[in-house]
């Protein structure tokens, strides 16, 4: 499912513009436009979800594909010697920007811990 | 599999005590022991995987799996309106402590967007 007025199915259809590092049947992965750290992109599945609390059972292999596509890229990007974090926000609380569900991938220095959550 | 020295996959088998709150085939949740926010589960593959890096074709589903069980807990835990954050720290840069690959559910109250690394 695709929503036209989503910014990232446009983004997944190739109506609207990104630098896109990958892309399966099931997910795609593109560059953050506002990058956070030398290594910052965001893998977010094709199909259309809001959120996390979208997701439904058949959605698992999806979610679990943007995993394996997160280690793939950080080893693409030569973070996964040096680490990296992968972030998901869902909602208000956690300052979700964009309705479609999207993970950060963001490496290439070091991310305090605070950065967590240690701040709260 | 199983590794006996690792204190996730000890909760995982039982060997080691935890307040569990969810467990099934693929994956095992429980409360983390020093909570960071009213909300702070752990999920884990029962699986063992040092992290991120160690993932491979076949663990597509557990960690699909971790997210929906993400989503099942936040309903749970009543912050499925709010908002919640999902992360998973993978090496030395982003302070990955425990060499188990593992989900932080963060949720309860605002998580100010910093945390995500614009203060980096």
């Amino acid at each position: 499912m695709v929503d036209p007025k989503c910014p990232f199915c446009r983004i997944v259809t190739g109506q609207e513009p990104a630098d896109i590092v990958y892309r399966d049947d099931l997910v795609t992965a593109f560059q953050d436009i506002h990058p956070m750290a030398p290594v910052h992109l965001l893998i977010v599945p094709n199909h259309h979800l809001e959120s996390v609390n979208a997701v439904a059972d058949e959605d698992e292999l999806a979610l679990g594909r943007m995993a394996a596509v997160a280690k793939r890229l950080a080893n693409d990007r030569g973070v996964d010697g040096t680490g990296y974090r992968l972030v998901i926000n869902t909602g208000q609380d956690a300052f979700q920007s964009v309705l479609h569900l999207h993970m950060h991938l963001i490496g290439g220095k070091p991310l305090p811990f605070r950065m967590l959550g240690h701040e709260f």
